[in-house]
């Protein structure tokens, strides 16, 4: 009979976290459907152009681990010269240090005593741990704990663009908490800033999306300019995503971009729209679900075996990889019912079809495996080891 | 080096399977957020309430499995006197023969090789796996399959109500089926017919939906008027649901109910309304995921730790358990942010809420653990075995 905080660890430790290499390669279309699978040659140069262009402009890439929830694409783009992954929760962290990664941003407050104990936990395994702090009390807990604990924590004060979901006000209430930092709380290292402007991130057409957000980013200068102004110096300023990704270097902000979706892209993404495309193709997707026709129960309809269950429906549908003159329908929790206006190929029982995710973040999150290919050949099995860990 | 088959049977045998007893109870508020509970005392009415009711009307209760995907509350289920369960995949019926349990009707049509091979598997540990068909092709490849492995596999027709999700058109499209079946398929044993009319589930007013739902099962009655006309008998006749379970009876046509739903209950389901009441509150919510406040942004607002992930976002909102006069708005993949008009209740940071899950289905399948408590105290914990298992 393990104690509750025992089965808490076991949740971590327990979980597969390696590659499983099968004996021998099978074909894609032997998976059994829904299954998540990754083009590895799509994947690569997605990761290598994120990079290399990052470079080029001097920014440093913090990929979101809250996208993948997988150690060993944490790790692929690390190699690649990512300087630290985000995480969005507690146990997605706990997952990435059991993998032996150090450098991590935990992204939203952390603001119960349970979890402040955890991130204790952590900073006493790698000090490249950062956290984010929005509020006077919360980072008096953390000091407090992190004091008792005898180490030195690295936050961010997470700033709210504003948007309403977190971080505190921008301008003289930031300042306000930057000095409580400083001046009260011995045991937490003012690191830099944080700011996440999601409501911008898939606003579609190009030069729409960077006024606007350019335009909220001037906040967030002049908030960095009132700390450098009050003798505070904050090094790093955090945020962005893949809808940010190539106007960071003309808004001059961020030090470090929090790309996650360029992994795998999606079809919410592709509709932003790119600077010179209509669709944003600056990455391609890489991440399909494979489903099977199961069932014709009218001449014009035919059935796919994912639903709710194995797709993201907070947005946009689902679209086929390879097929046009076709509508994806929600059929429930297990089904998709695919309307055959005037398909560009023809759809028979048994068949297995990729899909392009809708929503990648929140699919990913469905499946325990990703099935990375080459060619459309399966050698070895990806576990999604930060799935479902939403603590 | 696994096989992929030696893979694919590790995903379904090192799931853990049994209640984790704690070596000393927690209190649900330790619980690290979002987190997934049950009340037991509501959760336990509600199984007997359906049991009675139905045991009342002679109707059998084949309570679905793709609901809770835990084979410990199939059991409770099966203890309580349901006949069987239903689960919509066949790596969910794999975990619950995994389980011991019996009989068991995958509720959506097998259309592949590789899966046919897995539930040929099965057939040989239990007799009492039941099947749909709605195809006449499929038929033919099962039943060479069954002959193969000398084996004889109950199935069901599975009938379009008409809804273009799965099924054969009723009447004479119907009625052929069966004749291959019963002509053809030496291998194959026609038990019954399978009408599940999900698009009449959620109809708001008892009267409207009753009217609705009787119109339309009067086609299944006529389909099954004429196989006994011809010979051919079908002594099963499986659906419905929670929306439905109180009409069934006056309808005449099922044998077997097929509810899930009501052992958890959901926004969305609370909001049809009942026979004699706004609410339908025949079943009471059982099911809430305890969230966290973790930000206060601005005065209106404050936002909890559960979005997207957290939540299914195909239908209706989330909504509070205890409290009232707020609105739970969308924040993401991670957040939820409540706008506080007029809070029955104050939300201080770091306070944890029950919220009842807007429809139950989806939500249980993105986490990995139950939480059962009495009180308000938790003493074992569910694993959720058959979560993800949606191939």
């Amino acid at each position: 009979m393990p104690s509750f905080n025992q089965f808490l660890k076991n949740t971590i430790e327990q979980t597969p976290l390696d590659p499983i290499v099968l004996d021998k390669p099978i074909e894609i279309g032997e998976l059994p459907t829904p299954a998540l699978t990754i083009d590895l040659e799509i994947f690569e140069r997605n990761l290598e152009n994120m990079q290399s262009y990052l470079d080029s402009c001097n920014l440093g890439l913090r990929s979101h681990g809250k996208m993948h929830k997988c150690p060993i694409i944490a790790k692929k783009q690390i190699e690649h010269g990512a300087l630290g992954i985000c995480t969005a929760t507690v146990s997605e962290a706990e997952m990435m240090v059991r993998a032996g990664i150090e450098d991590i941003l935990i992204t939203s407050p952390i603001a119960t005593t349970d979890k402040i104990a955890r991130v204790i936990e952590m900073g006493l395994v790698t000090d490249k741990l950062h956290l984010v702090v929005d509020d006077v009390g919360n980072a008096t807990a953390l000091n407090i704990a992190a004091r008792d604990a005898g180490i030195i924590l690295s936050v961010y004060i997470d700033l709210d663009p504003p948007m309403g979901r977190t971080g505190v006000e921008q301008g003289a209430p930031a300042l306000a908490l930057g000095q409580h930092l400083t001046d009260e709380c011995n045991n937490l290292s003012l690191d830099g800033l944080q700011i996440y402007i999601g409501s911008c991130m898939h606003i579609h057409g190009f030069e729409k999306r960077r006024d606007r957000y350019a335009r909220m980013m001037a906040l967030t200068a002049s908030t960095r300019e009132m700390f450098l102004q009050a003798g505070i110096d904050v090094p790093v300023v955090s945020g962005g995503g893949t809808g940010s990704y190539n106007m960071e270097s003309d808004i001059g902000v961020l030090t470090e971009v929090q790309a996650g979706s360029y992994v795998f892209m999606d079809v919410e993404y592709r509709e932003i729209g790119g600077e010179k495309t209509e669709l944003f193709s600056d990455f391609e997707p890489s991440l399909h679900v494979l489903v099977t026709a199961i069932s014709k129960p009218q001449k014009k309809l035919i059935t796919v075996d994912a639903g709710y269950k194995s797709f993201a429906s907070d947005t946009v549908k689902p679209q086929f990889k390879d097929i046009e003159g076709v509508d994806f329908n929600w059929g429930g929790d297990e089904h998709g019912i695919i309307l055959l206006n005037n398909p560009s190929v023809e759809i028979r029982l048994g068949d297995k079809l990729p899909i392009v995710t809708p929503h990648c973040d929140p699919t990913v999150n469905l499946y325990d495996y990703y099935f990375p290919h080459r060619d459309g050949v399966v050698s070895e099995i990806w576990p999604i080891a930060a799935r479902g860990k939403s603590q």
